[in-house]
């Protein structure tokens, strides 16, 4: 593993869209694959601001849609690294929808992605180790790590159930 | 759940996808976003063709990209339904790349989504039962419910040594 | 000519779209545009699958809309190669408009394109010859050599009535 | 027929176009359905401006590239309506390819395009009769009605041939 | 005016793109246009999280700008609501631009928008009054009155000059 | 400054687009970033047919957005370059609505860009000088010239009175 170190608030992300009428189905609300390509930009940009490095997609963690968001409204994706491994990142994702004339602001789903990173031949390469210096930033990793493991046991548990 | 049926044939969805240079990243590969969103329509297409209704998507389980898909290749999308619930169906895709100079054809990812149907006033309705009468429709529907379990066995015990 | 072959089978794609708002027009029916964009390059792929060449597009028949497509519907473009040159290959694109709420299935148009093989250079390259192994390729060969002639005696027909 | 009319000269249309990357294939070269798509779209501006109504796009001619359009280079569409029926019109639309760098400007296509006029329930609608006032406008008509001709004689005679 | 209050900070908005290839020029250099229009969106999300109405672009001041932002590096945009009018919102856009793998970031432009507020039936309705509750928000506001005079003076003086 | 020469005529270019659902907010209107959008590259077309050069966007004068564009309306963008200096050229970006229903015609915006020339390598690099040959041309660069002038004494009088 690399020697460089990078910080949680180094990788921090926020991506604000505004949802356009190609963004949506025929009932006017978010198609869930417009929601899923922001997600995999604004994760994308949090593992290269950490790694300095082009990173690719190499897995998405699964997603659940909480609650729509519609035509008019507007999607807030905010990402940042909470775990590495020796060429790899992991980011959590959340987005929110707000209704710009009423504040309302609400989780439309959150899930967790893995980078990898390459150098400029396309070979994978090290990343820097993660560092959290502030107790803000060892929250962020603390709760992105039993965010993923609870969010495991909740697939776990409905794939038992079904 | 509704008496009325249908099968697993009038599910089956291909898309098919070249890849042009506002779906690839700075080193002229898919963007795993681009990817997810072919992977959600295609879905959202199999499920409306069997239930007949507007269909949102709910939830999408856990992705790997195993091979990346390069500027000028193919991308092909191939989904159907394989299990339903009260209101809501369960669509396997699966996603290749294919490089027509070469004829080459590999697996890219595969993944399970779940979509929720809606009435005309955007309020969930019941789906259609499931119907496999032809030997292949009932291979395909097995081989999807044992793919989502062996998935999710796979993420699991990555996890457990993480 | 090229001593090389490709089956009629090997040249088959079928793409599939969801009309997303974008595509159509103020009345939210398909642009006739839209429509003949995914006609050239669901051709395009099939020439490729079939030559293993980049091929462009040198020419498209005339074009008939027999019926229009909404917004929510689906559109299929369905190719295949039924003919070849030295340097080209000819395409049959047929597209269908699917409503998924009801199952309606209507051919909305219709089409041939001639599309020629380039090499790496960019000069244009021989390409295989086509073979129709099975009873079935053979008959969409036929079909397509006697749809195409037929569909010129329409135009033909109705310039003289004009 | 209405007792309206329109001149040519009321539905002349210029478009001009930047060639961006997603407008080209891997060779940097135009999509034939990106030039259509343009096509389509300016002939049914020339067909509003003649008619004042929402025109929708009934069939589009032979059409044969003639020349590439390169990465970075301008598309120019120029379309007029040249002749009318009880509820369509009849468009002409050329495209011309423009180096800036050079001023080299070539023909890269021209067809001819078939809209029918709707009214605000999407029925047909009558449109103007057309009227030519100015030699230069008489000249056009003529000059579309002879090219019209004259390419169906092309694509008789190389049919003949193959 | 309305007695109704927003704060500078409920405006606040940030808006992070990754330059793709359709937002580029043939040089690779993102497009003036594209940079617009994302500051265009950016203010319009600030002003609607302020006033809680839709708002329409009313005025966009001058834009200067001051490097190139390159293919695969990020572009930041954040805005915020600094001077309010009856029925309008004055708006600062700041646009940063990122090399991911340096951790560069240098300023390409910043301007200052206005946009006014509509209700549901597209009529001009008062906007809340600004209030900078706190030391930061006070200091945003005047470094935006400050700066916009201070732009304007520059023009002027380079049109004196000219 | 180059002893080459270029007309004015030469720069013109007008650019006629559609509003696509892609382009409007809530209410149906074009975004001002979506006409800022088309501004920047008609008025970079110019720059490059004048210069026979790659040319960039240094700066966009002030613009005020007088009347709203609807859905399925038009948007006429016309440019001429006016003034040159060594290496850049100033243009003129007028933008009308058409309804192509009722021949109405109405002024949107009308702004002054400033674009930069550049030689293969990326470097700035002269360009002609302005001729204005007819009387038409010579109309148009005076009424560019003291429609500038007239635009920043406006804007300095808004600013003064607010």
């Amino acid at each position: 593993m690399s020697q460089k170190t990078s910080t949680l608030a180094e990788s921090r992300t926020e991506m604000t869209e505004l949802l356009l009428p190609n963004d949506t189905n025929n009932l006017g609300r978010a198609l869930g694959g417009a929601v899923l390509h922001w997600m995999d930009i604004c994760g994308a940009i949090a593992a290269m601001r950490f790694s300095n490095r082009q990173c690719v997609t190499a897995s998405m963690d699964h997603v659940d849609f909480i609650s729509p968001i519609d035509l008019g409204e507007v999607a807030v994706m905010e990402a940042y690294v909470f775990n590495v491994g020796q060429t790899s990142v992991d980011v959590k994702v959340d987005v929110h929808a707000e209704n710009p004339k009423t504040d309302e602001r609400r989780k439309t789903t959150s899930s967790f992605l893995t980078f990898v990173a390459l150098d400029d031949d396309g070979e994978t390469t090290p990343v820097p180790r993660l560092e959290c210096p502030t107790p803000e930033e060892e929250a962020l990793r603390q709760e992105a790590v039993e965010a993923r493991a609870s969010q495991l046991e909740d697939v776990i548990q409905r794939m038992d159930e079904a």
